[in-house]
């Protein structure tokens, strides 16, 4: 695809400095970019690549309008990072087929579901009994629509994904490959027996229900609940890997990195991040904004806003050996220095 | 559903204090309950929330007999906790339809396949050669069971379960959607060459044998052993996303929750419990009885019953950073502190 | 399986000592060895269980070579190991089954795919339009390859894989069950707006491109770039539930253990390894011939080669509450200590 600049300015709105009718063919990082790429620049660590740089046009902010604009062609933005997410939104558009609304013949649709003529169903896709496809909805190849289900409009099911019995997800909303929506909780009751004793299931009898606008990402598990719901609210972002324990509430337009966990009936605030690895206990509260670092973990409610961190900080393995060694009597040393203080 | 306290109480056991004709329509918690909710309550923790809740009837041991039947109908039980999971569990089979044996006309079974008349397999299953399937056994929508393995009686592979060829599951198991039992164990023998060397596969020669009354989570992984099998012993309980490498053996009863992973060869004894995000490494030996708390790290192996744990406390980020910045020179702290002692 | 030792030491090279007519079925661990069980021994420190092994033969290495003869019929090779991992392949391939070369009927391939004659395509996969198969490849059951996807010469896609759009994977690779390749990358730009805030999508509009001989393990995933590509160099290896961020780059015979995550643009050397659950964080680079410890966090760039650490040593829990309580305060400590010393 070739696109003019003037196109460009015209969709993302700011102000273009250089010839309209320049054109671009792909979006590229600045310091790999030639005259056929734009870049952006939005972070001013990163200024130093811009004077060498032979991109062609450039997106920045109105702090590196002179910087920019003495290299060549630039896209004057209030946000430069939010303008090219929406210039890589609109690039997909027109360069990535759209799926087009129809049910494939070899899914498999179970009697009794209803699904909007404008919904889209994919290739060896198989829809429950009762379940619910709104218009423009699309559910990939090989994805599981259980029975009372639900998927709002223009939302996508990628390939193989599995959204339980009685669960839902509003609309446009993205579940990518793998993700298992609605799997049973983990929940057991100890019982006693001649054998030293054995786990008695206890049924999940909850659903999960998703809000509109969230995406989740492949093989990430969110668990259906108890008794109630888990709920996840509007804009929620979850990456791979994530397991959402049941009876969880994430609030709106938190975002989780990979690998994050989230153990049983934990609440969390709207405006949340967590970075990659990091735990959250059950039966813990979060408030608004809490930033978590990556594989902390959080073992107590919050109730402040702010960073919160707790990693072992990683060393060469022969300093870590002895650090380690010693953190197992630290509080034998903490005595030996009172003693000293006392003697002194 | 509605059921009347005296038909509950005949089934579940115990005293019944109140209007046996009285119904209820719902279990839920005791904070929002209803006259037609039936509660549960074990943790002496919540018991300030009983004389408040307005649910049809609570489920409690003997201890809190007065308290409860002062507010209104109760079911007294030696175990209210355990109670709770058989009433969930008649709740469930009285709610949810019973799968109906046979196989669906999109299931895919290969020629030598054995399955019984009283088993059943789901929409775009896949069955492989030689494998054997027993009465009352669900294979879920588009599941894949591998050549020569073997699902018991009443198990329910989920839809889109992996079970590998060769991996034998046994009686009442159950394994959620996406999780893959069976695929190659992790290993290699380094080989040198022209190039710095390369890894030369181990071809994993083993499978898996998992016992009775196991329930696997979501998108959990079993590796087949490498010479002899990988071993989940009776009523083992994994929650979602766990890894388990090859030639693991789990002792009978032991529950792990989710994230945990176990490295190769690691021997875990009965009645053991990890919490969510706990390492165990491999070739390691663990006896029965022993208790790892969430995000640990087991190193070594571990001789006596017990509660064992190993996590970085979080703290907000600043006072993290200075502690941390400080543990990479605790070993010299420690030469500090004994020179000191030395001179006074 | 039945084979004689001269046999088999005409396949693996190295001396054999006993009688080459002599037969063995079965290749097993040194302590429950028998008669027809072939073992190998390469770490000394297992030594001890050779005089008494009952194995019918037994592949060393020079060094032990007296101790094996004395005890009966064995192999001496140079690397006994790899004599090992090469056993084990001639192993699988005369007991296994070899995939036939063809399309199942089952599998849905869309218009505008390749696939070369001598391919074989899976039951119930699905081959999207414009994809590339080549001779010898495999695609397993139910897996799902993408528009314009690439699988190269004789590379296995295991049951249920996901190889997304444009996404392409060299010859000779193993791609296990439920394995996500392709997925999109977490990229999100803050946005404002009068609730306070959501976050904008960035649409990945890379891909992963894979080289030869690599192995990517069971519900693994890799997210496609944002720009340009994910890579995974020649040879890598990586186990079950592995994270792979979007714009990594991994250098060739990198092998990462179970559940490693490795945040977006990290850009890891050669020769690399990581234990099960170690994080990597983002834009970070890693030199060649780095060893990271199971369950370390990787915080910053590491320049020289050597093994890395960080995990908190784990204890009975009354201890560790009482050092970790401690750990909260230790830059007071160290602030006390160093009063201390100007004192006296």
């Amino acid at each position: 695809m070739r696109v003019s600049l003037g196109a460009l300015s015209k969709h993302l709105g700011g102000e273009l400095v250089g010839d309209a009718q320049a054109t671009v063919s792909r979006i590229g990082p600045l310091e790999s970019a030639d005259a056929q790429t734009i870049c952006f620049l939005s972070n001013p660590r990163y200024q130093s690549q811009l004077p060498a740089s032979a991109a062609g046009c450039v997106i920045v902010g109105p702090g590196l309008r002179d910087a920019a604009v003495a290299r060549g062609a630039a896209l004057i933005c209030a946000d430069p990072y939010l303008a090219y997410a929406r210039l890589t939104q609109w690039w997909a558009a027109q360069t990535r087929g759209v799926p087009i609304p129809g049910i494939h013949p070899s899914a498999v649709v179970e009697p009794g579901a209803w699904i909007d003529p404008q919904a889209s169903v994919g290739p060896i896709a198989f829809v429950g009994a009762g379940a619910r496809i709104e218009a423009g909805a699309v559910v990939g190849a090989q994805a599981h629509v259980g029975v009372d289900a639900m998927v709002g409009q223009r939302t996508v099911l990628k390939p193989r994904v599995v959204l339980g019995d009685g669960c839902c997800i509003g609309a446009r909303g993205i579940v990518h490959s793998g993700a298992v929506i609605g799997a049973d909780g983990f929940g057991f009751a100890p019982a006693k027996d001649e054998q030293g004793g054995h786990w008695e299931k206890i049924e999940q009898l909850g659903a999960v229900v998703i809000g509109d606008d969230v995406e989740i990402g492949a093989n990430t598990c969110i668990d259906r609940g108890a008794l109630d719901d888990t709920v996840l609210e509007d804009g929620v972002k979850l990456d791979n890997l994530v397991q959402i324990g049941h009876n969880v509430r994430i609030g709106a337009h938190t975002a989780f990195a990979g690998c994050v966990g989230v153990a049983g009936s934990a609440r969390i605030g709207r405006h949340c991040t967590a970075g990659g690895g990091a735990i959250i206990l059950g039966h813990l509260e979060i408030v608004d904004h809490v930033h978590i670092t990556a594989a902390t973990v959080i073992s107590r409610s919050i109730h402040k806003p702010g960073q919160y961190s707790g990693m072992f900080p990683f060393d060469d393995n022969a300093s870590w050996e002895k650090n380690a060694a010693t953190l197992r009597h630290l509080y034998t040393l903490r005595e030996r220095l009172r003693a000293l203080e006392k003697k002194t």
